[in-house]
């Protein structure tokens, strides 16, 4: 199809407000990071396409967040997704033409879609009560290889947030978006992604490796934000060595980074940086 | 059931960390923000449990999180919640026993919980193909009357995040927590909750109004960081008559708010605040 870019939302948007301070009230123009659903559908030889994710995301960089967004819950993987489009349906409103992607994959998924991580996603309200297992799957460690390479020291993880900032050009005019970064070793950044979502953002950076035709894997994953248990799960399915947070970790992040070889950085700043694990 | 308080996991842990700055790395201890699961199973009279959302959660103020989720999602509303209960399934593993909770309707719900706003909860794998009605669904605004009482002056919602900042207990011994709480006009603060997650956070506080026996309508709702749609679904769900958030909102967020008559601030400082609607 076609990209009428005319019609395709951009990542912010001119808004009217008010500002108030104590000098009074004032109007004058700002810009607000765009919000809008993405869903996401996947499809593979034989099979009808099915809605498997829907998420509210920052427009741009849609085809990396559904490959992405699939690679972290071990539905595709590089090399196995054939093609991303945006939805022709004749019964979408013309609105939503750009809010539904296709991810046609070359060969049947790893594992059924019909049973995906929480959290990410929730799980279906129609499965009944299975409590231990669905807890269990919350909490499952992403199978995956651990990086084999070097990672950054820690001068270059103190480095790295204030490089990515650098990037952040949403940001930039907003004040509303986080950004993931995938960093080498010595601190050169490969990818920089943003969103309204942290995750969407980590998400985009993968997908973009992947429909690059690289790795995901690297050296370092760099987030904007704090650095919570689904943000380490995806770092893990990613393969990459170490994830760098501006902010703080949770219980739970710190112990799967543990046991999953992944070195964790939190409150990441010029001077001073904390490693859990 | 009696609550072994030994076992119930509290809102923070310790755990050993490495600070690392330019002085060389030492070794120390930290606490971060506990992080768990939440299974909230859904029950009423001659219906069978079900699980109908799954959740990263900060534990405690559990049954407040179960209750203030569903009266957002429209499955429950003030005086419809028969009982709130830890599970006591003799197939739970015990770790997780405090982390499944079954809310007891005294009637059915409002609507069907088989269909849920996505965002708030994804949609389910199984249901095929559907996406003008998933996407409808996730834009859709909750239904709810207008705040017919008076709304906080400007200068009362610049004072109205520092008031909160004061009562964060768990981010004080944490740095990784968000928080919400409900506001009188006068600037009076009704209650504050924390947790990892900021929708957790906004579910909590209309759970501790709806199982206290009042109303969640009130006319300020204060949230530690940005204004997402999500959490604008969710003032409107509550019914309050104004949003107040530290961060940024979205484009989708705002305009929600503006045709839902929410007064929707941001950015809200001690000398400065936003107002966007």
């Amino acid at each position: 199809m076609s990209l009428d870019r005319a019609r395709r939302p951009g990542p912010t948007v001119r808004t009217r407000v008010h500002e108030i301070s104590d000098a009074g009230e004032r109007r004058r123009e700002d810009r607000l990071a765009t919000e809008e659903p993405l869903e996401i559908r996947l499809t593979w030889p034989g099979a009808p396409a099915r809605r498997v994710w829907v998420t509210m995301r920052t427009p741009g960089h849609d085809f990396e967040l559904a490959a992405g967004w699939l690679v972290h819950e071990g539905l595709a993987g590089p090399g196995t997704i054939h093609g991303v489009a945006y939805c022709t349906d004749a019964d979408l409103a013309p609105e939503q033409e750009f809010n539904v992607v296709t991810v046609t994959l070359a060969a049947p998924p790893l594992r059924d879609p019909g049973h995906r991580h929480v959290g990410q996603s929730s799980g279906s309200s129609a499965c009944g009560v299975c409590g231990k297992d669905s807890i269990a799957e919350a909490l499952a460690a992403p199978a995956a290889g651990r990086w084999p390479g070097a990672l950054p020291s820690s001068e270059v993880v103190r480095r790295l947030p204030d490089l990515v900032r650098e990037r952040q050009s949403v940001f930039d005019r907003t004040g509303g978006v986080h950004a993931a970064a995938l960093a080498t070793a010595d601190g050169d950044l490969l990818v920089v992604r943003e969103d309204v979502g942290r995750h969407n953002a980590v998400d985009k950076v993968t997908g973009a490796r992947v429909l690059a035709g690289a790795v995901p894997a690297e050296a370092c994953l760099v987030v904007s934000g704090r650095a919570g248990f689904e943000l380490v799960q995806k770092a893990i399915a990613a393969g990459v060595g170490s994830l760098v947070a501006v902010g703080a970790p949770t219980s739970l992040s710190a112990r799967l980074a543990a046991e999953s070889g992944l070195v964790l950085y939190g409150f990441t700043r010029p001077d001073r940086c904390v490693r859990y694990s």
